[in-house]
């Protein structure tokens, strides 16, 4: 990235006031891993005012479940409703280059065009330390550009999902219709997580495979603990078709009651809080141990000190005390 | 505890001359979460010379799979082929009180009157965190001391088993027998960990269901991805009746087999430098927000920050940000 040519309070207010290019470069700010960028960026966070709030919308779904379909269908539902969508893609294995704006707006040919929407791929070279940080101030730029609806999309790989899950309002699983015995393929863990599992492509052949697999979720979501964050009935099952658009309606209209009750009984703003806090402490950690790992005189004694500990010669807890102690009273940290 | 009344050099000299009662106290010493205790013992850890290496062995089962009757009947197999045995029990959702040692005593009664066994329960009142540390601690104790086979015993919940099998050289799995329907019981991460899986209880009207447990097991090993440190055939399951001692002599022999090849293949040094890194790494982190935590200046600043951040008035990593640089120049850290 090139140096930015103006400064972060204005870029700032140019983002709250709609203005899609100052968005688009305020995310490539962010993501950006130059010092110097990392404190505009921070300064550019600061500048924001505390904006509407957005619904945010975490959706994982494997390779070939129809996401993109999926999400083109969903989105054009949206701006049609006079809403204003952000896509964000979230791909921590990613190896595309630069160049995937492209590649990503191809995908959702028609909603890339319409002028409410904005689809932003993951940058390239990304791990996922650095993504969920970049996501997160992506989406308070997003929120503060006042968009309406965030889609932040993942597909299922290693922590993808849970770092989505605890960015978002909302989690949404979407999946292909499968033979019943294939239920077990979801982990556990992410059917805990999801507040409404769409069964894509029940259209077609497939139509009756996906009557089946959205039935065997019902039973399997009804097998959970309740959750106390959750209305009658939720987590839920839902077919859609994204390619003929059915249950597009009915998938947003769930989402909407799953939004207000949560609005109303306090949930909301609780699972917010305790995302921040959970975010917070995260960015503690790698703060202070990159701190660490980048203080001259600690960096200059670990390579003997990892010897030791590897050979067995120190007790790691007593070289850790070691190593933390010289560097809060190093001179060069 | 009371203070104890010699000073560690002392006491890690009377450890590595195998006396049980300084070892006792040794231990003692290592769980006391005192920080004055906690400096003897790091004091005591590292008086200790470079022990002979024993054979760690972390094993894990459910209640009900026949655990101490296991650990009874493989540490009296042991003692009788004249090695030294020790046995610590790792269950940090005990609740047990202080007096629990009896208790683990009783279970395993025959083996602890043995003059070569050693069994110690896990301390009362433990949380994860000091858990391993402390495991860890005692288990370079019981080296110092020279035991032979040190047995980590844990049950199946929470993050213990992975904890286990990151300070042990072999992890076991110790099932009962099932149906073949029930094995999907068993998390897959847990049988990715195991060197050898058991089918205890293969005896009487159990005998039937275990062999068929059995090669289940060992149909779902083959599946698994051949990990470098494994020889051929491993990992294997293996039947067992711990009452009848069938299939005792057999276990410790595939044992001796992997830490043969290991030993051999040069797999040994590196999984145990390995680990000294994983838990030096991990006690860093720990060690790093401990500090932080426990300083005057910034625990002063924390309501303020933290209810900043809930309502997200600032952002959480910008929060991170000031935090720890507030921290690392803190006068009172």
């Amino acid at each position: 990235m090139s140096k930015p040519e103006f400064d972060p309070i204005n870029l700032a207010q140019r983002v709250e006031s709609g203005d899609r290019r100052a968005l688009a470069r305020s995310i490539t700010l962010v993501e950006s891993v130059n010092p110097e960028h990392r404190k505009q960026a921070n300064e550019l966070l600061e500048a924001l005012n505390k904006p509407k709030q957005s619904v945010r919308i975490g959706l994982s779904g494997s390779p070939g479940v129809g996401k993109s379909t999926f999400i083109e269908s969903f989105g054009i539902k949206l701006v049609n409703a006079s809403l204003r969508v952000a896509v964000l893609a979230v791909d921590p294995s990613s190896t595309r280059s630069g160049g995937s704006i492209l590649g990503d707006k191809t995908r959702m040919d028609y909603l890339s065009r319409q002028k409410n929407a904005f689809i932003r791929p993951s940058p390239s070279k990304s791990h996922l330390g650095g993504v969920a940080r970049r996501t997160r101030e992506t989406i308070a730029l997003c929120e503060a550009a006042e968009f309406d609806v965030i889609l932040i999309e993942t597909v299922g790989v290693g922590q993808s999902e849970t770092m989505v899950a605890e960015m978002a309002d909302l989690f949404v699983l979407l999946l292909a219709p499968a033979g019943g015995d294939e239920l077990q393929g979801v982990k556990r863990g992410i059917m805990e997580m999801a507040d409404l599992i769409l069964i894509n492509k029940a259209d077609g052949d497939l139509k009756n495979a996906a009557t089946r697999t959205c039935s065997d979720y019902a039973s399997a979501l009804r097998l959970l603990r309740k959750r106390l964050q959750d209305p009658e009935g939720f987590p839920k099952s839902l077919m859609v078709s994204s390619t003929e658009g059915e249950g597009i309606n009915e998938s947003w209209t769930e989402m909407k009651k799953l939004v207000e009750w949560r609005k109303q009984n306090g949930f909301w703003d609780s699972a917010r809080a305790d995302q921040n806090m959970f975010w917070f402490n995260a960015e503690l950690r790698n703060t202070l141990i990159t701190q660490l790992e980048q203080d001259p005189e600690t960096a200059a004694a670990s390579s003997a000190i990892h010897a030791a500990i590897r050979d067995g010669d120190i007790s790691p807890s007593v070289a850790a005390d070691r190593v933390v102690h010289r560097f809060l009273n190093s001179e060069t940290k």
